[in-house]
C-alpha cells in the first residue's frame, strides 16, 4: 500500500481541487441578515464521477428525490442550492419547481438538465420562490475563488462558515479534496438540516469512490449529534473530475488507502466544524468507546453518550455528573458487563470494573470547562471502537428554536 | 364480558386499596427543603401477589438487582424506598447494603427478609449513608393514611406528590387500585428516574396480575418521554393482597376486563402526573398516530414526535413550526408513504395527503399556548394506533440539569 502526505491548506475550500468553480447571490429567499446569500452553483469545467448520500427520513425534499434519480447516472457537473426553503411536504408542484432550477442552471452555463443536482434547505412546507429564483440565477458569477461564496450560501443558523481541504501527494499522484458543509440551523422555521458537497480533482472510479464517501461519512457524519432530529433535506455530494491526471483510483490502487485517510479528515473535519457551530453550543463533546464486542456497538454507545440531553446540560453547566455517562451507555443497546466497564473524563477516571473511583470532583468540572471535552469508555468486552462528537445543551439551544416566530 | 363502574377517589393514594399502610420519615439521605421527606415503607398486611417491571438499562442499581431476584418468588409484601441516593455503581459493597436495607425493615415489620423490595434513587456511584438509613427506619411509623407520605418520600425534584386511587365495582366484586409515582428529576446529582408503586386489594392470579402491568405500562410508562434518558432505577412495582374478597382474577374473569381497564387508567393518569411535571416543563403534549400498519409502528411515530427537542422547543415557544413534528414523524421508523400522511395541529389541519394545506399560523399558535397541546397524525395505511405523552423543552430544564452543582 502506498503511503503519502496529506496537508490541510490554509484557505482551502470546495472550489480548490482543480476545474471546480463556484458563485453564490442574495435572491432574496432567506430574510437578510448583513452579507446574506441564499442562492449557489457549484460546477466542474470537466466530466464528473458524482455520488451522494442522502437522508433517512422517510419524508424527503423534493430536491432530495431529484438527486436520488439522476445520480442514479452518476455524471452530475452541475449543484444548485439554496437557503431559506426546503421545498419539503410541496407535492408534485415541489418536484416542478426542482427541476426548473435545475434546468434554468443547466441553460445558463451549457449543460444537459440531467447533469445538475439540486439541494433546498430552510421552510418546510413552502413552496419555492420561483420569481426571486429565476431572477437570481442571472447573477451568479462563477470563479475558481467562488467556494467561499458558497460556503455562506448555504448557512442557515449556521454561525460561521465551513469550509477545508487538503492537498495530498501520494508518489507520482497529486490530487486535492474539497469541502463545504452546513449544520444545525434553523430560519424562520428551518431543520436541523445538514449538507456536505465535496468535491476532488482525482481520478477515481464510481464503485470506489461511493464506498468512499460511504466510510467516511460512517465515520463523520453518521458519528455527530446536535439534537437528534433528522432532516428531509440532508444531502452529501462528492463530485471526482480526473483533472489531477492520476490513474483512476480503485480499490487495489496504490493511492487508495492515502484517498480513503484524506477523504475521512476532511469529512472529520467538517463534521466537528458542523457541531462546534450547533446550535447554542459553547463545547465540542468528544467520545470514544474501546473493547466493544463491535464496531456497531462501539458506534451505538459513542452515539448515546453525545446524544443524551442529561450528558449535555451537564457538560455545559459543568456538573460532575459522570452518572449520566454511564446511564446513557448503559441504555445504548451495546453489549456490556458493568463489571468491566472503565470510564474517563478527560484524564480522570471516575469508573474501574463498574465501580466508582474517589476522584476529586474539581478534576471533572476543570475538563468540563475545556472547549473540548473528552470522555472515553472501555467496555473491556472486545477491540472495536468508535468516536462520536456532539456539542452541549444550552438554555441558547432553547431561546432559538422556540422563539423564532414569537 | 362482564362491565362496571370505575371511579377515581378524592384523595386516593397508595394506601386506599385495603390492608396496605406506609409511612415515611426524613433520614438525612437527601439535602432538606421544607417538609422533606427520603426514606419510606410500604407494607401489606395480608399475603401478597406481587410483581415487578425493571430499567431495561444495562447498568442497573442495586436496589433493581435485589428486585428481580426476590420477584421470582412473587410474594414480597413490604417495600423500603429512598430517595437522594440511587446506590447504583457500587459493586459488592452496594448489593451488601440494600440487603441490609431489606433486612433491617424485615425485622422491624417482623416479615421475612425475602419478603422485602428495595427501591432507591439519587445519586449514582455513591454508596447509601447506612448509618442514617438504620436510624431513619426506627422512626417510620406505618397508618393507612401513610401514602400521602410515601409519595412524598419518593419525590426528587418533582414539585408535587404523584398519588391517585380508583374504586372498581364489578357485578359482586369491588375492589380498589391504588398508586404513587415519582418523576423525572434531579438532585445533587440524580437521573431520569421513574418510580410506580400500585397496589390492590383484588385477589388476582400471578400470570394475569404480571401481564395486565405489563400492558398498562405499555400504554402508559412506556409512552411518556421527558428527555429520551433512562436510569438504573426505573422501578414499576403493583402488590394485590387480595382483602376485596374476590375470586382471583384470571384472564377468563368477569372482571378481567374491567380490572385491566383500571390499572390502565391509574397508570396513565400517574405517567401524565410525570410528565406534567417533567423538569421545566410548561405544558403537556399528547400525540395520537392513526391508521398505521401495526401498533408497533404507531408507538414508534408517537413516542418519537413528543421526544423530539425541536417539536418540543416549538411548543414551548408556541412557533407554529409543524415541519419539525412531520419530520420527526418521518424519521421514527414506522412504515409510511408520505403521500398518504395527515397532520392536525389541535382541530387545525396543516398536511393532508401530504401536502401543505393554508392555515392560519395564529391558529396554530393558539393550540401550542394551551397547557395540553393534542397532536395526531394519520398515516391512513391502516387500523393501529398509539397515544404517547411528552413536555415541552425549556430554558428551566437546562438550567435545572446543568447548573446544580455549580
Amino acid at each position: 500500500m502506498g503511503g503519502g502526505k496529506i496537508d490541510f491548506l490554509t484557505g482551502g475550500t470546495v472550489t480548490s481541487p482543480k476545474g471546480f468553480c463556484a458563485g453564490a447571490t442574495y435572491a432574496g429567499i432567506k430574510k437578510k441578515v448583513k452579507n446574506s446569500l441564499d442562492l449557489g452553483i457549484l460546477f466542474s469545467e470537466a466530466p464528473c464521477v458524482t455520488t451522494g448520500l442522502f437522508t433517512t427520513n422517510r419524508i424527503k425534499s423534493a430536491a432530495v428525490v431529484l438527486c436520488q434519480q439522476r445520480l442514479q447516472q452518476g455524471k452530475a457537473v452541475v449543484l444548485i442550492v439554496n437557503s431559506g426553503c426546503a421545498n419539503a411536504c410541496t407535492g408534485e408542484r415541489g418536484f416542478a419547481d426542482a427541476e426548473e432550477m435545475a434546468n434554468l442552471a443547466a441553460h445558463g452555463i451549457g449543460v444537459a438538465p440531467e447533469e445538475v443536482l439540486v439541494a433546498s434547505t430552510g421552510v418546510i412546507g413552502q413552496t419555492l420562490p420561483m420569481k426571486l429564483i429565476r431572477d437570481g440565477i442571472r447573477q451568479i458569477g462563477l470563479s475558481s475563488h467562488g467556494g467561499h461564496e458558497l460556503a455562506r450560501a448555504i448557512m442557515t443558523t449556521d454561525t460561521v462558515p465551513k469550509e477545508t481541504a487538503v492537498a495530498v501527494s501520494a508518489g507520482e499522484s497529486k490530487f486535492t479534496i474539497g469541502g463545504v458543509a452546513k449544520g444545525a440551523g434553523m430560519i424562520h422555521p428551518d431543520l436541523a438540516t445538514m449538507f456536505c458537497f465535496l468535491t476532488t480533482d482525482a481520478a477515481v472510479e464510481p464503485d470506489f469512490l461511493r464506498s468512499a464517501l460511504r466510510q467516511a461519512a460512517d465515520l463523520s457524519f453518521n458519528m455527530i449529534s446536535v439534537d437528534g432530529d433528522t432532516s428531509p433535506s440532508d444531502t452529501v455530494l462528492l463530485m471526482a473530475n480526473g483533472l489531477a491526471g492520476n490513474q483512476p483510483i480503485s480499490p487495489v490502487s496504490p493511492e487508495a488507502e492515502i484517498f480513503q485517510q484524506a477523504l475521512d479528515r476532511v469529512c472529520i473535519y467538517l463534521a466537528k466544524a458542523i457541531v462546534r457551530d450547533g446550535e447554542g453550543a459553547t463545547k465540542l463533546i468528544e467520545v470514544t468507546v474501546s473493547g466493544a464486542k463491535s464496531a456497531a456497538d462501539a458506534k451505538l454507545a459513542a452515539r448515546t453518550v453525545v446524544s443524551s440531553p442529561l450528558v449535555k446540560t451537564a457538560v455545559y453547566g459543568g456538573d460532575p455528573n459522570w452518572g449520566r455517562i454511564i446511564s446513557a451507555v448503559g441504555r445504548s443497546g451495546a453489549d456490556m458487563v458493568e463489571s468491566k466497564i472503565d470510564l474517563s473524563i478527560g484524564e480522570v477516571n471516575v469508573l474501574k470494573g463498574g465501580k466508582s473511583r474517589p476522584s476529586a470532583e474539581q478534576d471533572i468540572i476543570k475538563v468540563f470547562q475545556q472547549s473540548e471535552v473528552p470522555i472515553s469508555v472501555n467496555l473491556n468486552l472486545g477491540t472495536a471502537s468508535a468516536t462520536a462528537w456532539g456539542c452541549d445543551l444550552t438554555e441558547e439551544y432553547v431561546a432559538i428554536n422556540s422563539q423564532y416566530m414569537t
